[in-house]
């Protein structure tokens, strides 16, 4: 055990939750606009009423799906380096998802989002060893027409070797994707046996709301056992009720409906416990991403989903703000930190700006120093009788220094997480070096990568195979925007990525 | 119980920390530089060398030390209102302290800080209801001589009615300060009635050194029941090994030489269990107050400090970033929830930049949020039948909206924490309002303060009585810089400055 979890909630008050949500479930139901889903909740004892679409849910079906659902979550990329299985020592870290904008990293003006962006994105997230996953972060507007995922996933897997996750609209798209997949992979049979492709939906539109697209999705990817996981992203004080823990009972009611038609559907699908829940800011209405409660409301999450023995996951580290600043800053900082404490396994969090609306490439790396810094968080003390260094301090002695030392050297690069973009010069080197705030010297982070060649791109012989199965197909290369020329390398990148990892 | 707080050390391992300390103060002991403490030492069954100067500890000495320390701690200001016991149910909060420098408000550039510089502060921190301490936050490098501290204190106890801290060089200066605060109170007796200063004394200097004029203040404050307490603060990886529970197993050995000698000087004196474990980034030996490693020894202190049961305290927010950007935001941000997480009961943490060495009034504002948005972690999730809201659930039903429901519009204000300074408006407003980050606003809620009367500066009675006192002591008064005008009130200041507190 590396840490003791943070834990606002008891563990009478973690059942209480639980009972009221099987309450809720039991008295209120759903309503499930989908009639497949429906009808395979009679097939499995729920009521049904078909005329009002509301399905309700016995005590005993829902805590038997729960049981069915297995405590780990695989996740993997085009590059089977990459894969990993939830939970794992620290958390893991995707970028968020999925916005409509972009901020141009040429006119820093925000702009509708492209496929290039998104190529771009791709080949960057190699390069970001704290982030783990390349949620696909913005629409393509310039998709050919019958192509719309299609444009998000082709730059995002041709330039990312590790995992690619978004959503798909239906399961026409679903199975252009898969066929992407297939030619990637070789066959379909090859892609099966490694899935990197990770889908979204959003189950349940709080609240208590079952729609037929989504409800659809879900069925069809357990029915054809497709590495997916679903979103229930709440807007707390307009579609729940206005304290944390009434949201909690609703949240996981909603999340146990959607166990039951998952695990009816296949048994033994595994699924995240993975919520959004962002409240409304009461006095104008706005959707307040940057707000300290959804990190509240990770942490009970975390403890549910220990309840119930699921991964835990959550979008974490989103902010209101529309620039770089302060704010964005410590709204992204604070959050995950808060999720990591409370055990969280899997942080949806990197490189958007103004809540859900637009991503900026230079936040994308000042985030994956956020995710290492949490990530050294969850390695902890590192307690061992070699650290304690009992003689190194005795031989050290009074007023000694360490700094030489062979243990001090040894241990140079892995105590402290070495950031590459937080400045720790002294006043008059950063004034000499221009003094220049993170967010310029992450955009020549962001520069120096995307003006390199993608050593991590499929191969040409694959690219042409991918071009003739879906013709009229976005180009998805990642090209430098007009204009980029590469910077010096900045101070230590490449040197000392990471802290040691938690074993 | 709120929360069940996160640990990275098992009780094995707290105890293992205790013990090796032990086994360092036995073995290796304190230098102390001071020969009344060596006698004191001497006096109480420590093993002391006066040519050496080495003072070796006994356990059992040091374990009836710990005992006879008190578990809580009063921190007292000029207006009883705001004096506080420790632990509280959350993390109380001070500015940091003692920056040389000042962020010029108008011209924006970093200059020598003054008497004036701190009387703004004073009245600034009036008003933020974040911060509960103005630990003085910056020199006064206009005072007088003979004046140095006083020229500090004065203006800070002029203008802020909450507790003020700092230190002071010497018993002499203690004994100005001391009388600046009979001045006020109207009679010796009546200040230490309720002592509103609170002194801090640098306790040792690692590696396991005790100077002599700081051990001076330490025996003297204790002989003399004046409120103070230490810091310890190391340089990671030079005055202590480069791992994290080696610097921990030091520092509370060096913690417990300063318990046993306050103690020793009078039985009963609270203690705060108070650091600044700043690890040095080996790269290129920088002082790195924003590495997160800082706030996991926090956790690990707050552990340590529950074993001994006395209050936990840290500077915790603290960045390297010259200017408030990103980086600034999420090194402020981070720690200090790490830190509530880990049920920390005294965070050092408001308005400085450039690690210890410049302040912002801005980010005085901006920091002040950030507290707020840890005091709202700390009150956590707020269990109650009434909050599980299941009638509410109930009726609301299917694809219903809470937002016009009784019980939302009860708790408007109360269920999340409602900030000042954070921007949530939707894009179009936020660029029709000047496309402005959070420092610029900041900055007009400073200025909307600064250029109010201050209506808690002592009276001018009082003040005439300082001043007859005092010859040549500086003006003290918080006069906005030339040319400010105030500017229109920001939306929502005043409206709703605090989600309902923890009880």
């Amino acid at each position: 055990m590396i840490m003791q979890n943070a834990q606002y909630l008891s563990d009478d008050q973690v059942k209480r939750i639980h009972e009221a949500s099987l309450e809720i479930l039991r008295d209120t139901g759903l309503l499930v606009r989908n009639e497949k889903a429906r009808i395979r909740f009679a097939e499995h004892g729920c009521e049904v009423n078909h005329e009002t679409e509301v399905v309700t849910f016995p005590a005993d079906l829902v805590e038997k799906c729960v049981e069915m659902t297995p405590p780990t979550f695989t996740i993997c990329g085009r590059d089977p380096a990459h894969d990993f299985t939830l939970p794992c020592a620290e958390p893991r870290v995707a970028t968020a998802s999925s916005a409509p904008d972009m901020v141009d990293p040429v006119s820093g003006e925000t702009r509708r989002a492209t496929s290039h962006d998104i190529a771009r994105l791709g080949h960057l997230v190699n390069e970001m060893d704290g982030i783990d996953v390349f949620s696909i972060s913005v629409l393509a507007d310039d998709a050919p027409e019958g192509q719309f995922n299609l444009s998000r996933f082709y730059p995002a897997l041709k330039n990312c070797s590790k995992p690619v996750r978004t959503s798909v609209l239906d399961v026409e798209e679903c199975e252009q994707i898969l066929k992407l997949g297939e030619t990637i992979a070789g066959s379909r049979e090859d892609y099966f046996k490694h899935q990197f492709i990770t889908f979204g939906y959003c189950a349940v539109v709080s609240p208590l709301t079952m729609d037929y697209d989504s409800t659809d999705m879900l069925m069809y990817f357990a029915e054809n056992d497709i590495t997916a996981y679903g979103t229930i992203a709440p807007v707390g004080g307009a579609g729940t009720p206005l304290t944390l823990v009434g949201t909690l009972a609703l949240i996981n009611a909603e999340w146990l409906a959607t166990c039951v038609l998952t695990q009816i559907s296949k048994a033994g699908r595994p699924m995240l416990y993975n919520f959004l829940p962002v409240f409304t800011d009461m006095r104008d209405g706005s959707y307040a991403t940057g707000a300290i409660e959804i990190g509240i409301m990770n942490s009970a999450i975390c403890q549910m989903a220990r309840f119930y023995d699921v991964p835990s996951a959550g979008y974490l580290g989103l902010t209101n703000s529309k620039t770089s600043d302060a704010q964005a800053g410590y709204e992204k900082g604070m959050s995950p930190i808060l999720g990591t404490m409370s055990g969280v396994n899997y942080i949806v969090m990197g490189g958007l700006l103004d809540a859900l609306m637009s991503l900026d490439l230079a936040q994308v790396a000042i985030d994956n120093e956020i995710a290492l810094m949490a990530k050294r968080a969850a390695c902890g003390m590192e307690f061992s009788e070699e650290n304690l260094a009992l003689d190194e301090i005795k031989k050290a002695g009074h007023g000694g220094m360490y700094i030489g030392n062979p243990e001090t050297l040894k241990r140079m690069t892995k105590t402290c997480f070495l950031p590459e973009l937080a400045d720790r010069t002294i006043r008059e080197v950063w004034e000499m070096q221009g003094s220049r705030d993170v967010h310029a010297r992450a955009l020549d982070q962001v520069r120096f990568i995307l003006t390199q060649p993608n050593k991590y791109a499929i191969s040409a012989e694959t690219d042409a195979k991918i071009k003739a199965a879906f013709p009229g197909i976005v180009a998805g290369d990642s090209v430098p925007p007009e204009g980029w020329i590469a910077p010096e390398q900045t101070r230590g990148r490449r040197q000392s990525r990471r802290h040691a990892k938690a074993s």
